[in-house]
């Protein structure tokens, strides 16, 4: 066989031993808290069922469903017409029943109506897994990424909420990561539609006013124009946009602007809850009230989060909200959740950009005997397993390989200590262990330096 | 749009919180024990280009890839015959340039020559990833597992394989299950296969032999006969499956019969080697030389290993071994290799069948704090932080809902203490602390309900 040139899909990556210690440690760390918090894990298949997919995330999102061609003879059942038309779009619906996932919202979703009656509502699930999208790879964009999604589901307790700001505050300050939380509501959104007299623009005006952290007043006030909304609404929306103030005097100014509507001041009331609670919680990253913000307002109903690293400028590293009907679509309909989803490539460029990675020591090993021949590896196998038992990471080189060769190898595999045995060490059962970062070298028992290391 | 009835693909599953509690238990002990001996964890992109993966497991394993569809307009370049005659074997490999991996170690065998300029060799990867197969799904198979491999790849030495017996002793002694190490040597079946005159149907002849467990002696010869084995062939063969006796017994026994076959000779030196390493490295289980054992022999080149679990029927839990020539489809050759896969699925079933899981404690919520209302959830809210603080899994019930509900649910979530405070407990800055396995009721001070669920 003529050998292949090895390389993979675009947009994919392969990680290697560095980048996985380094994603395994935001993992673990965001997993670690999500149990502290009373959160279980539940994994779902890669493929889904098309019927499951399609549909749920916009003409554009079905377009960046990953289609799994079906086995066997799959054109037996296809369309002669679709076939000699070459209609791609057509035949793709007739040789593909399943997909690879688009995210992690939509399986979750099935998974809560396919077992509800397995299920204990709340159901408080975390769930961290790969998701696919067929779009353009570009630079922090890929076809195949990490989601880290955490939802409280069957309970309408702003508890919850504040819960979820609680467990953001904790995940970034485990990470040494400052952030600020922004909060909405999308009851307040709807409140200002409603009082400004664009409640049935409710979409086009808060796709517009979202814009404003990136495009400015002006050009969102272009927009609301040219969407057909009169001068008079947009300068009743003004005074909300460019209000500046603490989160209790931004609270007070809406409920006197938004006080003719009643689900303008139940986002308010909503608001308020939540903030009290995070305030009995000892939340200490800053909470701000931030009425530009929308995130896909279609989709949330009550609570809008999002997270921005405040030491770079990378967006949004954290976000989510709280959505009334999301297993409506597989027919259960009145369930409520809320939920946020961490950004774990984000997460990895802002440690990474602010050199925060710890040296993640527990992934490594933390010595290795250097080999020189046979009788040496023989007694080394004999004590090796003495300092693994006592939770050492260690190993011992393979092959008798000139010392630069192994030395080179602990060095490229950030060892931070090299074990040397050699007749004079064997005789007198020592170890001499050598310290790689300072070069220092010392003579100690086994049982010295299993204490040393431990 | 119409409520779509929820399911998964056949042969796929969904993993709710009781099972993943139970599978991170296998893959958290078996991660631990690859990293306690220096290996370090890559992962690899779900979809490979077709072109990695065709060829490298046989007509069957190209059936049973799962191809992914080209996106847009993926007819526009496809040939109009094979369209009009319907001819889905072509037509796939027109449209689909991207498959799900089948294995890890062709992906790994890609890995390795693509990143070789970056890795440190020998290097001691391990990969713990789900992988796809198109198969008839069965009681025990799916179409999609997990795989965990561990695998050293260029070094030579014996120790390796060594270690690997080690690693494989040592998950099993902490996973609780007992085993049977089962191995041998390619090099000792082609010594077989040449004193018994069979060298050019070595294949032939081992496919058969490792058959001998299932179908017994009488069965294994018929099948040699009408393979063509010559009668005087099959006599020199049957004392070698026969015969038994201790690991050095058969040694001994060995080394009369292969004496005129360097390579088997060879073989037998390969085998003593291991063992003398693994009395070192003081191996618990016990290791069986099994004369019968192939696994694949067009894809080993020495040791063989096979894992069998003792308490059950349920077969091979792990196996490998060594190769010598997994990177040269891809252009890099004479790179040894050796290494052994965990079956995640298998174990499950073992340790199920035991009944030998833990209760999983670390992954689920230690304490629930029953929601009697607005003013005790608020002050919960003040303390609750202080126990997750100190590492205790800690949830508040996010509703206020009737008793009988909130304690269903920390009994459904197998929570094993509930936390209740009243007024009574709020004035005397006490918490009535409840077992749920015993019933019994403490009230105590919040230090003393840490230190005592700590």
């Amino acid at each position: 066989m003529a050998a292949s040139k090895p390389a993979i899909p675009k947009g994919t990556r392969d990680f290697g031993p560095d980048d996985m210690v380094k994603r395994n440690y935001i993992f673990e760390t965001i997993k670690k808290v999500f149990r502290n918090y009373g959160f279980l894990s539940i994994e779902t298949p890669a493929m889904e069922n098309l019927d499951t997919l399609l549909g749920k995330y916009g003409d554009e999102g079905d377009k960046l469903l990953f289609r799994v061609l079906n086995s066997g003879d799959f054109l037996s059942k296809s369309d002669t017409k679709v076939l000699s038309e070459k209609n791609s779009a057509a035949l793709s619906s007739q040789i593909c029943d399943r997909g690879l996932k688009y995210d992690l919202t939509v399986p979750f979703a099935r998974f809560v109506v396919q077992h509800r009656n397995d299920i204990q509502f709340p159901f408080k699930r975390y769930q961290i897994q790969p998701v696919w999208r067929a779009d353009r790879p570009q630079k922090g964009r890929y076809r195949e990424f990490y989601q880290c999604d955490v939802d409280v589901i069957g309970s309408n307790s702003l508890l919850n909420e504040a819960e979820l700001l609680s467990i953001i505050d904790k995940v970034f300050e485990q990470l040494s990561i400052k952030v600020l939380i922004k909060i909405n509501n999308r009851k307040v959104l709807a409140g200002i539609a409603e009082v400004t007299g664009s409640g049935d623009q409710l979409t086009d005006l808060t796709v517009a006013i979202d814009k404003l952290d990136k495009i400015g007043m002006e050009k969102v006030k272009e927009e609301l124009l040219s969407k057909g909304f009169s001068q008079k609404t947009i300068e009743k929306v003004e005074p909300i946009l460019i209000f500046e103030g603490s989160f209790e005097e931004k609270l007070n100014f809406l409920k006197k602007y938004l006080s003719t509507s009643a689900i303008g001041l139940n986002g308010i009331e909503e608001i308020m809850k939540v903030g009290e609670y995070s305030s009995k919680m000892k939340i200490k990253s800053e909470i701000e009230l931030d009425l530009s913000l929308a995130r896909g307002l279609n989709y949330y109903t009550g609570a809008i989060i999002e997270v921005k690293a405040l030491e770079t400028e990378i967006g949004s590293i954290c976000g989510g909200g709280r959505y009334d009907d999301l297993t409506g679509i597989f027919g259960l309909p009145d369930v409520s959740g809320v939920g946020v989803s961490f950004g774990a490539d984000r997460i990895f460029d802002v440690l990474q950009e602010l050199n925060r990675f710890p040296e993640g020591e527990n992934a490594r090993a933390k010595l290795m005997f250097v080999n020189f021949g046979e009788v040496e590896a023989n007694y080394i196998l004999g004590i090796i397993g003495n300092i693994r038992d006592a939770g050492i990471n260690a190993e011992l080189y393979p092959d008798s390989a000139k010392m630069k060769k192994q030395m080179t190898y602990a060095d490229a595999n950030k060892i931070p200590y090299v074990a040397l045995i050699g007749e004079e060490e064997m005789k007198n059962e020592l170890i001499t262990l050598k310290d790689m970062k300072t070069g220092e070298q010392v003579s100690a028992t086994l049982d010295a330096i299993i204490k040393k290391l431990s």
